[in-house]
């Protein structure tokens, strides 16, 4: 009974790719300060920043049949998010799925499981993020749903919501509000970058955003 | 009364390198997914990738005394493998000690506790997985076994089984099954090199692999 | 009713800088193994290696406020410690308050809670030990103290005493001891140093500090 | 800019009761599997056992203004559900507010951090669903939604959903599927019960299910 | 080169006594939400309430030595607080030690470690608060110190400091502010009783508490 | 391939008996503190003591589908010991397969991963001890072994050992050394019953195990 969504609606490239530039942080203030995934996510290694379409799949612990499954449903320009329905630390996916994925335009693994054969993920330049680093080989006995909405460590992702994962973790934004929360991001950029110099040349944080007052009003006391 | 056993068996040191040069996640498939130790046991650097023949050492908690012994057994090409009799995170070996096992031909250190100095450990390449990183010192009060059966990170391990250890974690082989092993590994590996290619060129697993019909079967269905 | 209490004493900055040259796990020993904080504090990249005054700031969960008053308290060879009133994982600190610490002169940070933008704290050359990475945005609505004596990841941090940081974790030393830390721990290094030499050339533990006799009274036996 | 959505839709009283009375694992099975809450939701207290409507929550860390808010729109027969946005263990719900909920009629508390006074929860005999016990307090200074669609332990929840809890953990129910999952939780239940008696006299689940065909093309071996 | 210091101050019994009878949260709240222990540390059954003298004592981790030791100092009234140097999950208190803790007129054990032996411990009524609760055994080889100043669970404690253990966790007090923290928390309870009245009778929090304008300030809409 | 191994040895059941009356730490004591699996097992419910032979049974994640099997291996007073061949919390036991187990004279089960149902497990009296209580189901498609030796919670287990366990946790005694252990192990206890007077009746543990030398030996100092 498991099913597989097909051709569902992706968010514009350029967004996904605007966004996946500003970065976990930037997004995630941008739409107030929604839509990360659970700090237990780590990128098996550092320095990778990406920004995608998710193309997610729901698999069973120990399983990862449903992964196979899902990766004919990859377009370029994708993030595959793949949820165990129950918590699961097994290696999901490896070096083969890695290849495979790459192949077909796939930007990188967001999983709230395990994955292996890293040392060879990071010299082909695939990206993951993953709950664990184990190589307990999974089997290929029981479907879970793809394009689905799925929960993946705490957040809601639905199939073509935007992706972004970074050194910081994992953030999604809503397909419908990316175009938006992009604009606001970059906004958020601007402001930043002006009081970076600020903060370069020495000046206070008390002073640049006016806290003195309302530091007084709290009841600080200095001695 | 605490008991040191000499002499033991050790696998052929090719054995080890054979199946140190596959990987965890080769070799745990080739044995039918078993001997892995738990995914907590982290290497303390990226990029290390070893096979050797344990030498087991049980240790009281936050006391690193049996290690000394441990070490007086070492031959080239063993693999340290330490565990405590309770959970500690203590950091039972540093840098002295690494240069002593270095100095002995100890190939690295598997340890279900801590380790310290990994900046010095790093710098001289000798590899660690461990449970932790503490600076926290040990001291020299209460001896444990040498070279005796011990279970470390939930893996049962006798001296002279091979340890293999990459970036995926740490994986253990009976010493009887070693040429066995490694055969298998070997078939499966050349097996895998071909599907690489495969993926590579953009083939899908569905069809590499056959699977359409069992989708069928346990009642896939796209829309 | 927050407080910032001004003008704390500092230890003298060539004692900060020699024991940040010598590292934890010696600092550490050279004071009767007391002083480290909880292993969960882990850098955020790995080679960085300090010494520096405490600059002390306890924080609301979720709330940075304090902290941005705690910067106008730095000065240079500070390192910024960080806990809040309870657990939380939190990005309390990133690229713009790296920036202004950076400027101020303060070394580092180390804090039982999250931080965010690593990779440009990475870029910039600032080190964070830290119990999480995590996107996550705080607020400013609630204060707490800054230099005042504060209990992080385990461990009392009074205005001034020596936090000393690198790959092992993080140690403390109490201002008053300081300078007899520091001698004490350099007289333990000079010796290590010369046992390492033995160490290399193949010396057995157990002959160069004389531990057989004592192992034959606690009972060990060869078999 | 929090918002509070008044007046949502409730799931029908009965079809609550049905599904509580039936308890976690049982709906759970009945809906395909979905809708468990985290492992680490644990009930403060032996026995309880409830269905009722979701009245969600969302809270800043260490922040419990919205809980007061929330209160406020309940009606009979709901289940408070709060979520914070991000980790957070500190004890959010004590005697006060216990006392507030009884009274007004909810059912019990599911939240995805901390409580306190569990004594007095106890005697007053409200049941909680926790991450933590702590009795660290809150403040009240930034809010959050009330009634609007949260993740809660990993669980999408929407307002009116039926949330069922018992001692082993916590399910949700979307209300569109209760009266449809009730059903077959109840048909499941009464095909429990005969084989119950078979179990209880003593008969082979192997030969109640009809497993031995299948376990012999699965290649098991008896030796 | 482990001591004890004998005759250390204590806190006047009936300051203790009103202290443990107002329990965790209510003293915690009126010492300004300081004092508390991690979260982490849970009682081994379920109904003790105590107050008492906090009587420290430093373990090494898997060594129950110093406890011995540090029944000697008891005198009626106190609570026996143990933190071991390193994290550890022994059990390092079991029915014996209970045995005479309560014959010394000791209140109850909070230990940052683990105990054994607790159906004997519940059967005999002596309460605990511990990390773990684990049958390994300890040795008696290393000495720690005796009443002086430790941190336990994240909080630093003195001998003689009013320690409060119940359902909720546990608080210490310092000894120096435990009358003035008595009397504000008997204000509190009073002035709790009260709203408990208004909260039973089904009044709203927010009218009770004068909260709808300020609500209203921080921008909350009611759709 | 999976395997059952029929008609395997067991303890003699007044052994299995013997040793479970005395308990988890006596009987860990007695063999030397071995055996203990890990403190993350904890009873379902508080007051259960048992001993039994051990039926061991090894599980895929998510899959029960080998407990069926073992069952029809049970022999009454055997104990059912499950482990899963990577981590796991589902809940693979539930109200059916404890009715089951209780009439085939099962006495317990012991398993590191989840259980659900617990609510009935207590009311039937059949006692658990598991790493999680969860209710998500598993599946039947992967077959394990059974009555081999496995590694449970860390200690290595054979079938027809004997498992202790109570509400300290669970220990295993080999199947050779249990009527050594036994007798051991009520040597030990009739010693404790003596010291156990003596502590009750106020007298100091320093003086009864003739502390006070070793003490000064060992530099403590007094103040």
């Amino acid at each position: 009974m498991a099913r597989v969504v097909t051709n569902t609606e992706r968010t514009p490239i350029e967004l996904c790719d605007g966004l996946g530039a500003l970065g976990v942080a930037t997004v995630h203030e941008a739409q107030g300060r929604t839509g990360l995934l659970g700090s237990h996510l780590r990128p098996i290694y550092a320095g990778a920043k990406i920004g995608g379409n998710a193309l997610t799949c729901e698999v069973a612990p120990g399983d990862n049949w449903t992964i196979h499954v899902a990766l004919e449903q990859a377009r370029p320009g994708d993030i595959l998010v793949v949820t165990p329905t129950s918590p699961c630390e097994d290696g999901y996916f490896g070096d083969l799925l890695a290849e495979s994925a790459k192949a077909l335009g796939i930007r990188g693994l967001v999983i709230d499981a395990g994955v292996r054969d890293v040392a060879v993920l990071r010299a082909i330049n695939f990206p993951v993020w993953s709950k664990a680093i184990f190589a307990q080989g999974t089997v290929k006995e029981t479907l879970g749903d793809c394009q689905v909405p799925i929960v993946c460590a705490g957040a809601r992702i639905c199939p073509g919501d935007v992706v972004v994962a970074d050194d910081d973790g994992v953030c999604v934004v809503p397909r419908a509000s990316a175009a938006a929360v992009l604009e606001t991001a970059r906004r958020r950029e601007a402001a930043e970058q002006e009081k970076r110099l600020l903060y370069a040349a020495g000046k206070l944080s008390l002073d640049i955003n006016n806290m003195r007052e309302r530091l007084r009003q709290k009841g600080l006391v200095y001695e």
